[in-house]
């Protein structure tokens, strides 16, 4: 078995309202059974979910932070606090539950490769249904079935450094069951559910690189059962958590 | 930029003594520059760190813990205390510390896809070592600068599933450090650094397959700075943890 995974370059900056379907697919040639990961950033972007600072009033508890953490800019924090359902910590770095239910550090929110310095980008608001509208699009414009992933890179604990990870997912597996299934002495597997779609998201970050310049990657010959995905897949919930 | 992901195929069953470097130069082309992911299970194999849990006497801890944890081998809960510096969390599965810092899952101690009914694999004893004992291998082989990845897949917090992460690393950077350089718009980015062997573990995954029938991956075309790598890059200190 033999994967792909190529950049699409050539992306120009993404503004509100945009066609990120159009941009990828007037760059690179798809075909069915592609998945294509997108990052959050330009999905945000697209969908408009920015924010500008100078219209954020930041809260005495916002101010509070600003004090002690690393991001020191209340107005961002307040941000925070509002794209949060939890805080998780609040040590040097606020690490949040958003309402989609991933914990991550500032709810996802980031002021990196923006063109406006007052401006930052929120995570999308439903980042599955963001996947589905791609894959609609892809098959609208080409006439393709190609899976869908939105990423972001997230910290993780007791592990150094950020990962790729897949925040919403339209017609391509999140997860994969192999319970059940034999070994190859045929036994059974017990406790084998594979992560799948954040093992492609992460996949695609290493041609993504950090500065955006490659929005979006093309996997090519990842093959599975299809599925109609979802990021809600990969949130693990409390009373599962054993590591919480 | 384009990477491969290519499955050695083909690998019979590894055993104590087996020359795993071998066992995949005879099935692959290999060039500079390629990264190879090399599942932890095989690697182990071959250095023989296997028990045979007939000779495992359990404590009273172990039988305790068997009466209620979802493992309910004593025997195989007495390995993974011994190759345990701290046990993390000890509801349903036990969540430990091994002494090379990773906190997984039963130590990383298997008994799925092993030949013999009574006997389980643990992890290396020294994941960087085994890395960089294959990747000299293969310079000897074949006269090729390979990195080299021996790679597990371990349980996450907050996410569901299990992916595929570096234990042991080798002539590839491990993490890629991005703080300091400009993003897109000429401004700094600030907290970036990017868990690159992680992630190409990960990308190797989605071709290894759960049956372990490809325990050994290639990836081509990843280019980067030749580091000298190593896995407890990716152990995140205590005290960096603000996840904890």
């Amino acid at each position: 078995m033999r994967l792909e995974v190529q950049g699409v370059t050539g992306i120009p900056e993404v503004r509100p309202g945009d066609d990120v379907a159009a941009l990828v697919a007037e760059r690179t040639e798809l075909r069915d059974g592609d998945v294509l990961v997108v990052a959050q950033k330009v999905v945000s972007k697209a969908e408009g979910r920015l924010r500008d600072l100078r219209t954020v009033e930041p809260s005495p508890r916002a101010l509070d932070y600003a004090t002690r953490l690393v991001e020191d800019d209340p107005r961002v924090i307040q941000l925070v606090l509002d794209e949060s359902v939890r805080v998780v910590r609040d040590e040097r770095v606020l690490i949040v539950e958003t309402p989609h239910g991933f914990v991550c550090a500032n709810a996802g929110i980031d002021h990196s490769n923006v063109e406006a310095d007052e401006t930052v980008v929120l995570l999308p608001e439903d980042p599955d249904a963001s996947a589905a509208r791609l894959r609609a699009r892809f098959r609208e414009l080409l006439g393709r079935d190609v899976g869908v992933i939105v990423s972001d890179t997230f910290g993780r604990p007791w592990r150094m450094g950020i990962a790729n990870v897949a925040l919403g997912v339209a017609g391509v597996p999140a997860v994969i069951d192999h319970r059940g299934r034999p070994d190859d002495f045929g036994r059974t597997l017990s406790a084998t559910v594979i992560a799948v779609a954040d093992e492609m998201a992460a996949a695609a970050e290493l041609v993504m690189g950090k500065t955006c310049r490659v929005p979006a990657v093309v996997l090519r010959g990842w093959t599975a059962e299809a599925a109609p995905g979802s990021g809600r897949e990969l949130v693990r919930p409390t009373e599962l958590d054993l590591f919480r």
